[in-house]
């Protein structure tokens, strides 16, 4: 599958928090920045996310804001 | 100012492409991994962003997805 | 790849719209409903999108609204 | 209420899961596909969401991303 | 029609500035404070959006983020 | 720090409710509208919310819907 989102940013698992219903997942870039996901539970189970899984972090760009000092 | 979204990505601005009202800028993060942001044309002109600024990518969890192999 | 987003709808393109930057995509749902997604022209041309093409409409689940009469 | 979201699909609420604020609404379009909503709790409660209920699945077209095999 | 969005902030539209693709409607809210949406020019057109026009910004409450100073 | 978002709207936190992993804050706009934000538990305890507190409700131009009667 290819998707038209623009970022996929490659990275590992480092935690899987499962709240009721929606679960935060970290993921540590290559480059060593941490990236928090919140997706729901299932999906979290779904694609069996656990650290060390090797994942893509998929962000649309209309969803990426500048920040400057 | 601090802000509630989780994710503040640094990096550096490395192109900046204007549409009619949208911008396309490129951020090359520490790590050497590249991320797009749509924001304004009056955003990109407001934080004078231009190539080699020091920038932050700012993006809230829930707009964040996973994705494997 | 799989994707944490939930719905990922089949259909097919039926026409796309370049803007200065941003590109419109319409897709036919099976069932006949029409989905409009606004990407980066980018995406639509690495993707290749051009009208009679399969594809998904691919939504995180927090971007879904319910609407009541 | 006229609202400017493009994508406001025919539905039928199938399932409703609520966590601890946050709950996930399915709603089987005309046409046999799901669509999965993570909304307030508090928002399905004031929609009176259950299951066979009517609904649109609304979302903005900047939310939709595109997928190809 | 009702929405499961949080937000609907009653406003009135100060100015319409369409691009190639999209246009940026900038609100006065009651209180004096003003939102800026961007959304499809197509939109713009149907609901016949202009100056001076009562309207509703909506937002869903999984896209606000919270800043402090 | 100075961020892309075009919305960036001042008010006072109302109520802070936390659930598993989500919190809901309601913050009051000068004017008197009411903003809802869903923000991780983890983001509402880093930036010490709590009723009374002044804040900035912060909106991406491109989360802005528009509605009409």
């Amino acid at each position: 599958m290819k998707i038209s989102a623009r970022n996929q940013l490659d990275g590992r698992v480092v935690e899987v928090v499962k709240g009721a219903t929606t679960a935060h997942v970290r993921v540590e870039l290559a480059g060593g920045q941490v990236v928090t996901a919140s997706i729901t539970n299932e999906a979290a189970d779904e694609l069996q996310l656990a650290p060390g899984r090797a994942v893509k972090a998929v962000i649309k760009s209309s969803d990426v804001m500048i920040a400057t000092e």
